[in-house]
């Protein structure tokens, strides 16, 4: 009686086995059945020219980019990477139901301040819309209270404006953002945050928003919190050393982690994602009838030998 | 430049000093302006008898019960923490972008389960829902995908079907809840857990939601995260002991943590979530004409001298 909640697991349900009583009914298949009965073609490789590598002392956080939504921002960090920028820097702040934030904790104090590799741009366009002209949006039916559509461009979570013809990366758990200053062509994507909260939506089309999370995230969210209001740290040694960030296309093949991960346009994710909204087993008493953009799981897995 | 993000926190803004520029102007006042200039009547002090403190090594979660959700429960659950029911217990669970759980790692062992205090009741009926009936709901204008309306009852996020005539807690950021197996009424209020990521709504309903924390939250958020797929870890020794839960009217009155709560009926702040909802500053460039019920901060403070 006192175990409880072992059935509450968001991101995967262990389906019971069928008892002799119960085969004869068949039972709703779960988001799980549904995904790893999903077919070859379901899934896609990440892009090793697309993808960071964040080196902690606890792991490895794996990054994938959005060049479709921020290029030109996207661009620049590679460049970074590829000149070592972030290698011995820190996560120097850690905001409660916010943000984790990292990259140079000096860059304020021109004397101390890191220079940026050779060919990195100090400036950027503001990249917190893009165009839907010929985009493909795997739209969710769900109602949204920050935007007239959501759904996935490029698998990533993003809000549609049809009327605009405007769609724009949602600030959903994991999402990777570029910080700036005031000004809204501020940001460089020297100094990046990521949501490790409830979905800061009020930030999106505020910010370039510039890639997501895609495994590693419970290295970020653990991450001790600075104090309020803010969350930097009042101490350098309580900063989180980041080994290095690069491209996982400039580490050698046998040091990246391959991963794939499910299209947002196949059937298996739409199927997964209806099996979520309207989920009924042992545990589940009520389908909910709905479910939020960010609480969509985009699964990701090693690739079948 | 490369500083960034100073201005995005959701939780306080600091007022920018008016240059001599635009001292004309008025500039439109901050969620932050308009609770610091709240009356003392828009304060409720916290209630001793209904509030539970966690003692972790690194500092006290402070939680707020929710007796008019979840009478029974509630009940039971101070008759175990008089009882010293979770001294010396565990988080035993934590599972990234969703919830810690704690309690008595061993309650499936019958051989080493914790015996329950004196007067705990073994069952208890299922408090996923409550009557509207003659309750004051502090509603918010904005739409929620996963029910009719959504508001504030008794200051906690709640979710309201009227043709029902039916309340209930939502599952936002902090919200504490009852572990249950997969009868509805399989809680008792031993086995506790607390969101720590994105409001898995759709646990809305589904279980007895028994109150919220309200301070130390960054204490619980932090716990480093078990295996997945749930979170529960494999070694005894990785688990955060807890050295007690205490009521806080239990506690001597020097020990205790005096705190007020902004009236979720308050002037100050049904106009501070609309400040929110419609933000711009100097940050902010485009209100989002929204807020979603998890995004709205619910402030805390220690009584004014």
């Amino acid at each position: 009686m006192r175990v409880a909640l072992l059935a509450i697991a968001l991101s995967l349900v262990v389906a019971a086995p069928a008892s002799a009583q119960d085969a004869t009914k068949t039972k709703p298949r779960t988001a799980k059945d549904i995904i790893d009965a999903a077919p070859a073609s379901a899934w896609r490789t990440l892009d090793p020219a697309n993808t960071l590598y964040m080196e902690l002392e606890k792991g490895r956080v794996i990054i994938e980019l959005a060049p479709g939504f921020a290029p030109e921002h996207v661009a620049n960090i590679k460049t970074m990477a590829k000149g070592g920028f972030w290698d011995g820097s820190t996560i120097y702040r850690s905001q409660d139901n916010f943000v984790v934030q990292f990259g140079d904790a000096d860059a304020d104090d021109k004397a101390k301040a890191k220079p940026l590799p050779a060919g990195t741009k100090t400036h950027l366009p503001a990249e917190f819309t893009r165009s839907t002209k010929g985009v493909a949006i795997d739209r969710l039916p769900d109602v949204d209270g920050w935007a007239p559509e959501v759904g996935f461009i490029d698998g990533f979570p993003t809000a549609v404006d049809p009327r605009a013809g405007k769609a724009w990366l949602t600030h959903c758990y994991g999402m990777l953002g570029a910080g700036r200053n005031n000004a809204p062509d501020s940001s460089i994507g020297a100094e990046l945050y990521v949501v490790i909260g409830q979905a800061p939506r009020a930030l999106d089309r505020q910010l370039s928003a510039v890639g997501r999370v895609v495994k590693g995230m419970e290295l970020l969210s653990a991450t001790p919190r600075g104090p309020e209001p803010m969350g930097f740290y009042d101490k350098p040694e309580q900063r989180t050393t980041i080994k290095a960030i690069h491209l996982a296309s400039e580490v050698p093949e046998s040091e990246r982690t391959p991963l794939q991960l499910l299209r947002t346009d196949s059937q298996a994710f739409m199927d997964s994602t209806e099996a979520r909204r309207n989920r009924v087993d042992d545990f589940y008493k009520i389908p909910s009838g709905h479910i939020d953009l960010c609480n969509v799981p985009l699964p990701v897995r090693a690739p079948p030998k």
